[in-house]
């Protein structure tokens, strides 16, 4: 087949938009065809839409974008193109009739494939010239950020053809599942179509609203389903025997009205082959140790989320506030601040922190030291309500100092200490050392500047705020100055 | 009801176990029973393996850890307890006994959940003393993680018990899900279960593995599913018209033999109801700002995914090592590298970053040098291969001058000028520019110092990198000497 330098597009709706994104951004050009000359504008705010996400989604470097063009007629994109992705409405004689004119314009060596969500690649395929290089290539919205793209041929496709596409779609950053067995809806609707007829049940017999049904999953499976699916979480929730335990413990209950859906009979054949499927998903990897891994991307998915103030992020950014407000509360009560112990902040190096070397990458210290910044800045009053009148402090100066390693899952404590305040400058020099024996890991030294948000420069402090801080520096005073404090940077022929 | 200062535990497996772990964390004392007396070393086990995870789930200051103790006697749990959790085996029988048991023991005010996974509250609490204090309150896997607890009431629970028990969920970090109908299953279980049993169809009639069912979760849906139900992603799909247009576009597919569950008749009562539901859960948000949303938690996801190379991270991270080796080979081919012209590498300021103020947080500064940094040394020959050798480059000493704000969203590019060279140091200073006018918003300078993991010292670099690195710097030995290299960081009144 040949190499894909033009894809073109016959319909131009969601799906089409978002596929015209993604392949333009992996440097190929776009051919797209649409009846209605009105969907270019439609397609090209479509395709700029999509490009801040998938600029951010990859950070590697890209070749030229490719360059998009439009066109009414079906045949200029039969003879302009390398490869063709179908992406018209969802009936079965439309895409039929479509499919076989293109197959006259199109030379024999060029893959045809279709988005259907469901239609069965035989029948789709059944009026083509040359229909062994056609296949159906099923994508998810949104097209241009979910890697998945189901590829299923048909009685008359060839083997090379469900090969080079999935070449094609691999080289446009995307998971090719190859679909061995056409059935309707193919895999991932067959699914998702179970669920979506449940959830209409369910509102229809009044026992939740969407919302309800949403919350459902968003808080609890959807977040294990970012990484693995209900196969590989049923094996971990079987303790060490697995899917086997699994399916003897829960078996029962697929003989109970716990979905609309029945069942297939629990038969010997069925638990082996769910058995060796999961042990061959496992890939030698124990329980305990896919028990970790699962444990880390919760983690990491819960914080990516908190991010946004979405669903499980959600809880997890109300719930720390919480504590902060606590934690600023009893700090008070009991008089700790202002005293002559350093503030001390506490902290552990996350499992996605982790370089190469499984050490916590360089500017992660940058974040804790900010982190134990924040915390100090809360026992003085700049927090939240403070920055709402629209002042905070800014970093305008770091320099850090990296002594030693830090392992992931090591527990850190950070101390600050105050060098210097003024009206708008903050000088403060910080200290992160390992919990277990102390020993200092980095030093960090910042300049913080006072700024408004509307008036765009440094202005004064709250005088309440200085004050306290005031009280601090004086507090602090009385320590040893920092021994790393004031340096430069420069190897021993600079001086 | 009472204040939950010590939590009941009947049953210690896998949620009992996670139930001990959460409280634990949240300064709740635990008491476990278990008829079994081994299985007070197995919950320790199972706190002690959670610990890792919850502490970096959470990085706001907590109260002092609760204390975990253990019996075998189910009268001491109903005494010493302010809320009781039970997590025996899934029969109703056995559960319907040990729960009568139970309530002859526990203070009236005391409350009884169980964490049954899909039997009715109303059949649970039949034979106990004051059932209105009993509800389901059913907890997911790992429950020491996943923020979602169903409360469902049976006929003759309070309304305050409901009240009472969502306030202490609340308190240990969960969103309760109050399921205001009792229905076989709860609300996830009915569609965790029509997935499952969609799934033992596939594998009975050989049309899929567990395996390629599972990828057709985790590459596509599953990961909106962490953050966004089927409900609003379907409105999401709809376009501006919604729910309303989605369901008449893809109404007739219910028809259709998608899965081996019947749909319910999509009458107008159901379509206003659909619609009605995903209008209140979009609260006033359009498609368009739904959209954003969801694009910028669907690129935090697979970014977070990837520090774990699993699922779409996995996907994302071959993706990027092979732009990164077509980059350096191009970069090699063109002899663009050790010219005149500093190495450049662009990036841009993503969502996540943001601070209070929609602006590129501090550390982020340093994550974008970094990543410069290593876009630069694989141009050298620094890269995972070399570093499979066991030898890297590491940061020990940075300076970062912040010189203006960056917004989320915007262009960036570095500059990076080698200052000085030896057998075990690199002295770099770095620029980075807002793509938009060329201004300079920051600078970094960096110590960089090459190590051997397992000697765990400085060594010599390679001759071979070394020498490439030579030619870099007698190139960059030409241009104007950084200004801002070599600065202290001070305030005034101290020189």
């Amino acid at each position: 087949m040949r190499t894909v330098r033009t894809l073109g597009l016959l319909g131009t709706g969601v799906i089409g938009g978002g596929w015209a994104a993604r392949a333009l951004h992996f440097g190929i050009d776009v051919i797209a065809m649409d009846t209605d000359p009105a969907m270019e504008a439609w397609i090209r705010g479509a395709v700029e839409n999509a490009e801040p996400a998938l600029a951010r989604l990859i950070s590697a470097p890209l070749p030229p974008k490719g360059r998009l063009s439009f066109t009414t007629s079906l045949r200029e994109v039969a003879e302009g193109a390398d490869f063709i992705q179908e992406n018209i409405p969802e009936r079965l004689d439309l895409k039929q009739r479509v499919l076989a004119e293109l197959s006259r314009h199109a030379a024999p060596d060029v893959i045809v494939a279709s988005s259907t969500s469901g239609l069965m690649p035989t029948e789709l395929q059944r009026d083509m010239q040359a229909p062994e290089r056609f296949c159906v290539a099923h994508p998810f919205n949104p097209v241009y950020l979910l890697p998945l793209v189901e590829l299923v041929a048909g009685g008359r496709t060839a083997p090379a053809t469900i090969e080079a596409a999935a070449r094609f779609f691999g080289h446009i950053g995307m998971h090719p599942l190859h679909v061995r067995r056409e059935v309707p809806g193919h895999l991932t609707d067959r699914l998702q179509e179970a669920i979506w007829r449940e959830i209409l049940h369910l509102v229809n017999d009044g026992v939740a609203t969407t919302g309800e049904l949403d919350d459902s999953i968003v808080y609890g499976p959807g977040l294990r389903w970012a990484a693995m699916g209900t196969n590989m979480i049923y094996h971990l929730a079987g303790g060490e025997a697995g899917m086997r335990h699994m399916l003897a413990q829960f078996g029962p209950a697929l003989k109970w009205p716990w979905t609309k859906l029945e069942a297939p009979e629990l038969s010997e054949a069925l638990i082996d082959r769910m058995v060796e499927g999961t042990r061959q998903q496992a890939g030698g990897r124990s329980i305990r140790e896919l028990e970790r891994l699962r444990d880390d991307y919760l983690v990491a998915v819960q914080q990516a989320l908190r991010q946004f103030n979405i669903g499980a992020g959600a809880t997890l950014g109300a719930l720390e506030e919480r504590l902060y407000r606590a934690a600023a509360g009893g700090a008070e009560q009991a008089g700790t601040q202002g005293g002559s112990v350093l503030p001390r902040y506490e902290a552990r190096a996350r499992a996605e922190w982790a370089d190469y070397n499984h050490h916590m990458t360089d500017f992660r210290y940058g974040q804790v030291f900010g982190d134990a910044m924040d915390a100090f800045y809360r026992t003085v009053g700049v927090d939240d309500a403070y920055r709402r009148t629209g002042r905070m402090y800014y970093d305008v100066e770091s320099h850090v100092r990296h002594l030693a390693e830090v392992k992931v899952g090591e527990a850190l404590y950070v101390t600050t200490q105050l060098l210097a305040v003024d009206d708008k400058r903050l000088h403060v020099f910080q200290r992160m050392h390992r919990a277990s024996d102390g020993k200092e890991v980095a030093t960090g030294e910042f300049m913080h500047l006072h700024v408004a948000r509307d008036a765009a420069k440094a202005v004064s402090v709250d005088p309440q705020i200085r004050a306290r801080l005031e009280a601090v520096l004086r507090a602090h005073a009385a320590l040893p100055a920092p021994a790393g404090a004031g340096r430069r940077i420069g190897t021993r022929s600079q001086g």
